[in-house]
């Protein structure tokens, strides 16, 4: 069943991926720090699905406004835009908009926080049906998960979120935020409970910062576990297969 | 006594266990990082016990759903489902399952939780009758040991987990997932509690990062502590009992 | 879109802006610790606007008078009243002012916080109003920030401050300070949520002290994420954008 | 008065103690990592006072059940039922039995707490007088100590233990669990109370780990407090007093 | 305006800052751990001040009692006592007097903390008025900032307290103790309030400990941050302006 | 005044605080890990006090039994017996005795801390007057601190505790617990309060574990800074005032 992947289609990485790319339907944890190019790495995946694979892409967007995050992706030379007419991408804005005071404080409620899980799983659903989407964004899961103080509730909110873009059909990629910088930093609780784990970090080599690519974990395939150098570059990112990041 | 053990017939650990085994009726902690391979280590153990020492096991999924982990394990050549039919195998999940919101909130009473580890003990016991099964593994330990929050609570429901297993005269490995990576980590009460630890890491060796197991603890056992390098191929685990993992 | 940059004119700062600058209206952290000319940065980034880019820019003081700012910066021959008096430039101070023990008490009550977030944008606007402003500062985010203990009350108060500053069609820095000193620090939220990230550091290299200068990220442009070393003279900053932090 | 001291009879232990032994009636702390060989440690004390210096002993089990340390201590080939026969060696159970949820609850109770200590110590002293033992063991210590939560109380707590200890006219090890695993971990208050302190950890040399045993503390004796290494074989534990642990 | 300095006439610290001193007014955060020499810093900077500048000087004493600062000063030849007669320095003790049980429960109270600030500064008014005070020493501020647990709280009595002492027209010097010893401590707070920032801390050279002073901050002043030896003889601090600290 | 010391007779002692020894009255805090040998030095602090500068001395016992301290004493040939009955040295045994479960409860009441603070004064007076005490210890000050979880309070109890040593004329030695274990430790707060500070430490060099002693301060003399090693013999501490601890 692994057998069925989805290819990437960005350089270097389905290399890594056994050859093959993401399982399908598997939900993928994308993890990196401040510019590391996280949004970048996922609508590549987006738009090489659109474009190259016909396979439809939902980019559900809790933090940036989807009209800055098309005007900052426009530098790649990718016409979202496009895509978007022939419904073969679609954006959804789900974050939070402001609210006034006295409404503000129902967002730490525990009710509100359901509610909000089931309306953000009713407007995945509903943008992935419109355009039969495949191929399925949330960035970044880090908004989500702050409202979940309590580990253990946070944990089943995770898990509830995880089986239900299971439902959908699409291969999915959570975009999240890294917060230690370390070689030694803590595995987050994410990381077991995702399908996989790749790694967008920055390491030291030599006199620079190098960028480092890492599929750390991937259910049902046999990876390539070694870091691996990554540019991003005019035509998004790049990853070097064959490269080491170490001397 | 001890001299009884359960040979795990994975390459390379038996030698590292005395060239025995497990001790039989132990309760092995089985520790490791995201992407490490515990649940291969864990389905091999079993596989290996159904069909080349005519032991049956069970497989109780706390999280992932077991339709998932076959199809993962699938890559293994390993035909679980026929060992099912055969009742040499039985999968049983009791993940906890979705609720609605008002139910949900009971999920941290503590007399729910003591509900949950008899309903827990009573489904191992009922899965392991069945099969009349020699081999147990419970995979992740962390959601059970999450809703503990209070040390004392965790420790206490962590001996009755253990006590209760006793009983079931199989031999257990418990799943663990590890939250540090540094070589310092802290020691978990867990460590203490198991009779036996085996930990499956990722360190740094020349240019690499490799993958390293090693049997902390296994009472009643002259074992090998020294860590060694281990791989994940299309045949499971492989450990490579007489290498070093330093230069 | 992103093509439309502001140019920071401080000497080698644009280089490593892939020779722009800054998006215009992007919002931008610049964080560095105690002493390493995060206001002479923020200062010289208007004087350049007025004299050489006839933009005009605005000022907001959340902690020190804006008197003994014009005071220290007077070192650096920058004639900052002249360009009060010619409406290119503006200083608003929002710091809070010392009130009587029984006015205290209310600062930290939530609807005094959103009244002073409220407040502190209609100042901004004003400000920005008067000259027209097209770079503004806020310096120091941190007395805004201390102010929600909660981090997800904190995110959203953020988010709300940059959604609105968004609205005044400036480009604005957000001055932040930092509180770990070494390579390992943990990344702050403050660092997702901007737009942009510049870092001012103190390194050591060789037998000295040296200050590092790294443009972590900038959406929507292709950086150099390099460290630089960067100088404090009688001219201000002073970035060398070609030169190396590491022997 | 220290000049009287009861040797441990373990190779190499006596030559780090002064040639002597601990001294006679003192509380010793036997701290060590899982795996450590701390029970190993403790029944070989008791098993050589027994069989080389007349010397009765008590092994307090506050969690293994005594069955199963009888059964994995069976490897070392030391008859301990034999001894138990001839009254020269006492096991007591006195690890927190099952109890039903509503009882349970009890178990946090500060007046239960006291009831325990209380019934702890009469337990002892029944054992103690049962055997005329002059050697105690506690195994593990942390059972007691986790149920303090508040430090100034677990401090009384455990001066009270070792007060009462004294009274036995036993010489008492008391076995605790390491949590920190590196160099620089900190110092337990335990370490301050007891009157001497052994420890059990594992170190890196060249290419290999090495276990390594260290007496930090013994009041009264001139102490080699050099780590030395130590291997646990078939004869138990044997401590090299004349090697170093650094290259 | 900052071109008018004070010099402090410690040798070898106005060579640091910029050949000038401290410029006139600003309130400087000296900072050190214990035995650094931070109360022989201040006394030596009014000493100086009243000698050979004609400034007078005040010494605000939150721990110490001022007969002992003058008993362990006298070593270095400065008679205190004579500049105390000739009302060219003034010693205010407001370290809080020892009080009974039941008075004692106020201090920390709120209206207490605000009476007490207030008081504080009426003691310094009218001390500084006294003696035409131009130099102003609070040693320690810790016993000041630690009555605020809430750092929002701690940071608005700081502002206020710089914000006054300001109005005092004399050139502050604020004591504090620093906790971390390490490379990488955290900065704290005080550092980005205070308008300077001397670091007196201790470095291991070559086979020695050796005395590090180092400006880490200077608000209208291009100083040397280089870390510089220093020494306390019998005349005081020295600091070797030119010297470096490393190999 | 700091010219009168107290020479404390302990071999390389006094050659490091200026050849004088610890300022005459003033309050000394010894800080060490377990096994250190804080207790010998204050021992032997107050033996050659009585024996060789007829200075009669008190040590103030919080933990350990004094019959246990003097038998551990016995090793170093020091007649202490014959002091106390010469009225040259006195113990006073002010640990907390053990108490009834409810009247346990009342130790950690506000009032009662208060309670023991006066009456361990009354004690420490009592016993200095009766001898005569020029010299003094209280051994471990930490059980005196733990009382106090606030730090504000901690820091008051203390200061009203060494105020009052002040009043008893002696020189006073308060030997206290070193949790941290590195190079990198926080600075306590008593560090900064007490008027002088000996650390007792262990640090590795070449292939060895040694002692290390350090003079971190002491007001009011000139002293030498630098970490020396030293010994413990049968003859009590010995430090080696011109070795260096490095290699």
């Amino acid at each position: 069943m692994a057998a069925d992947c989805v290819p990437t289609g960005i350089p270097g990485v389905d290399e890594i991926l056994a050859g093959k790319g993401i399982p399908r339907g598997h939900t993928i944890l994308v993890s990196g720090g401040p510019g590391s190019g996280k949004t970048t790495f996922a609508i590549q995946f987006l738009y090489i699905g659109a474009t190259q694979h016909n396979e439809s892409g939902v980019y559900v967007a809790l933090d940036e406004d989807p009209m800055d995050i098309k005007a900052n992706m426009s530098n790649y030379g990718w016409d979202l835009k496009k895509l978007e007419e022939e419904k073969k991408l679609a954006f959804i804005n789900v974050s939070p908009v402001r609210v006034a005071p006295s409404e503000r404080g129902g967002l730490i409620q525990i009710g509100m926080k359901e509610f909000r899980l089931i309306k953000l799983l009713e407007a995945i659903r509903q943008a992935a049906d419109d355009v039969n989407a495949k191929r399925l964004i949330v960035d970044p899961l880090t908004i989500f998960t702050l409202q979940y103080p309590d580990e253990i509730e946070r944990i089943y909110a995770m898990r509830d979120l995880m089986r239900d873009l299971k439902k959908t059909s699409c291969t999915n990629l959570l975009i999240s935020e890294l917060r230690g910088t370390g070689l030694e930093r803590e595995h987050q609780f994410e990381e077991y409970l995702a399908q996989g784990v790749i790694l967008l970090r920055t390491f030291m080599r030599d006199s620079r910062l190098i960028r480092v690519f890492q599929v750390e974990k991937m259910r049902g395939l046999a990876i390539d576990n070694q870091p691996r150098p990554y540019e991003i570059s005019g035509n998004g990112i790049e990853v070097f297969s064959k490269a080491t990041v170490y001397r």
